[in-house]
């Protein structure tokens, strides 16, 4: 398989450093002003050199054709992959997004492509395939135990501004739709040091209690995520969430 | 619902109270020689009389032909379910057994008799209803985190003297059962001080970890368990366990 | 030594059982218009007779001089010592106060009398012994690790109203009195389930962290931490917090 | 301040890396036969180049002559301290060790060199300033808490052989030395994923448990140990250990 990666900011540089490691990085493209363009990819990660030179995302289609990358990671932002998706669906590249600032209309215009069968897409806002277990145990919790009171709990580094954090509220969400009955669902922010990011649910009733937490030891977590999902999409089409992967997966092993 | 109790153990006197305070106990039984025998449950739980006289288990048709009890719970030992499950079937009276300790041609017999319809059984060894849902997420996680590592903690007041505990070693095994790969699996036991009881499964990969850990407040747990255990048996037939109960609450709610 | 104890709400009777237990209660006390005057503490407490008496808290000299307890335990209210402690003084009776509500005058006077030597006051407001070592834990974290952020959890059962608990503000006050920095220490409070009592602080640095947490396992945690300050207490004079009666042990210890 | 850095093996370039960011490091010294030696520090980092050439630790005197470093902070292994400590004192250079297989022979010798005010040495073994309060507080917690058992937990990445870990049996011995009762004190080692290192104390009694825990998010934690004993040691003779530098700061705050 070949990955194309769109987006060096903080984040898109990890997943850089980890596809190259895993040996199946051979193309990464940023916005046209960007000063890291032309530059060799090792230059900007302060490491030797990699012969992949930073391209623009203009002229994609050519850009495209010359690569030929079976997907597309995306950890640059929501003008990308609105504005390209007939282009990829056109080239036969399949895209994993970790963008998380999708308008309504832009995450319907994608899944209607994706839909279509002309495109594979995986929409996994950039958490770590972990974080994503965590919310399939906790809509279990939430079916199963009606009576219990449930808190969530988020932890990250002081530098972090938005709280509670993107994935807490997803969390929150698919407890709420899960659950039976109505539930408030106090959420604790916690912005300190440098923690990489915590997510902890607690699930207490009147004789007991369960909790169930993710850590990430390091942003390479989000890499790896990617990775897991560029691995799934790769030869198929439809729009799927982290969830349908798991999904997917388990029916697989079943059947066999 | 009407609910006889065997056994007033430890946990069969927390079992007691709770289903006296839930209004449901109707019947209590002990071995024939207890010195409990023929005295008012209050008297024994060191509580006003309740008009519950203890009964001897000889004599069961008779006395349970009087009492009319739903459900039989079960917190005496292996002999009593072994010895009369073919008189429960024709009496008509379900049962929750609690206990640990049955032999495979034991399991064997109750699982047989309940399969051909003549009694439903629930087989809920002695632990909470919490820590099956712990059971059930630990599965996933054995399921779709392949390349990580579980390892087991159990927590238990001092005086507890096997260890691993049981529930520990059932984690293990049903973490073992939905691996694709073959998994070591290390248990650390902690005896310490009067913890009720806690059980933590840490899923630990190369950039992120999950932990799970159910925690008792008090061994009010395990009656609650048994008494959902009770709530879902009455009126059925067959042979279920606590993750059965969960697989058909769950169809039950998606089929409305 | 002799134990007395007034106050016979929720924790109040958990400590007249635990003390029951340890051989030392010889004396309970209610406000004179309680329905629980002159009935036996067992028929209360829900157990057999125990021989004890409930006496009102008038003609208090009276019946000190009559049972002669060498420590009063008090869980009642504010007025009870403020109104009393001369007497209390005059009988030779010492005083383990776990009443949270004072107002700075009557602190101020408890304090006086105790000081002048009159008396032995143990202030001990409604919390446990392992709470106070967290407490002292927690400060030499705030002055050794001035470059780290604190944050404060307390999780208790879904029924207690105030938030956050009154440990949690003291524990987040002796930590900002020991800093060497202005620190801002947010405070996080959960409300769910049954849980007993829990505290935790969180001090999270650039690269690593340590965490500091006390758990309650049961109510009668309470009674052991204001036993303990009745043993400290007995034949001595003066005014002490927990964390006196812990200097004072560790320098004994020293001196050995 | 001025430090030299002696040892590049896996920490070692984490703790150089670090205090390249903090603009103190003017000098790395490796073993004679090494192949970094002669390189730039920034080509062995996979950075660009610091202008500081990696040294032999061979013909010690001039090279420290030359430099004139203040502090040295020594990852390297025994015999380097043990072969140099006298020439460091005549060449008035002070000592963070954070080497930990010291023979007693060799560590009397050290200490000697120091108590006579010839150099001033931190014995530091390779742990974070965080894993000391931890163990400070475990003292505390030994002499206060004599009727609580204690347990030890320490997790790290799959890939460490040895277990316990050395932190994890100092913390015990700590324990014990402080405790007035002989305590037994279960260790359990956790090896699993990419923990960077936990090290956790349970403390539990009949009634209610503390747990004291330290985290390290990364290995910078233990550059970020070993550059505050630096600091801590520029200017002092003397030999201390970390819980020493402890009572000096907060025995210096008291008389401000």
């Amino acid at each position: 398989m070949k990955i194309a990666l769109v987006g060096l900011g903080r984040t898109g540089e990890t997943v850089a450093r980890y596809l190259l490691q895993q040996g199946v990085l051979s193309m990464v493209l940023c916005r046209p002003n960007s000063l890291k363009i032309d530059k060799d990819l090792g230059n900007i990660l302060n490491m030797a050199d990699t012969g992949i030179i930073v391209e623009p995302t203009d002229h994609l289609e050519e850009r495209l054709f010359y690569r030929k990358p079976d997907v597309i990671i995306d950890f640059s932002c929501h003008s990308f992959l609105r504005d390209n998706i007939h282009l990829l669906a056109k080239c036969g590249v399949n895209v994993v997004t970790a963008v998380t600032s999708y308008e309504t209309a832009e995450l319907n215009k994608i899944k209607r492509v994706a839909d279509r069968g002309g495109i594979g897409v995986v929409m996994a806002p950039n958490i770590t395939y972990g974080v994503n277990i965590l919310m399939l145990m906790a809509e279990i919790a939430a079916e199963l135990m009606n009576d219990y009171d449930f808190e969530i709990f988020e932890e990250h580094h002081k530098f972090k501004k938005d709280q509670p954090s993107g994935t807490a509220k997803k969390i929150a969400d698919r407890i709420r739709d899960n659950s039976l009955l109505y539930k408030e669902i106090p959420t604790h922010a916690v912005r300190a040091g440098g923690i990489v990011g915590k997510h902890k649910v607690l699930i207490s009733g009147e004789f007991d209690q369960i909790e169930i937490s993710h850590e990430s030891y390091s942003r390479v977590a989000f890499a790896q995520g990617a990775y897991k999902a560029a691995q799934f999409i790769n030869g198929k089409t439809g729009f799927y969430e982290m969830n349908d992967i798991f999904e997917y997966e388990r029916n697989q092993r079943r059947q066999r």
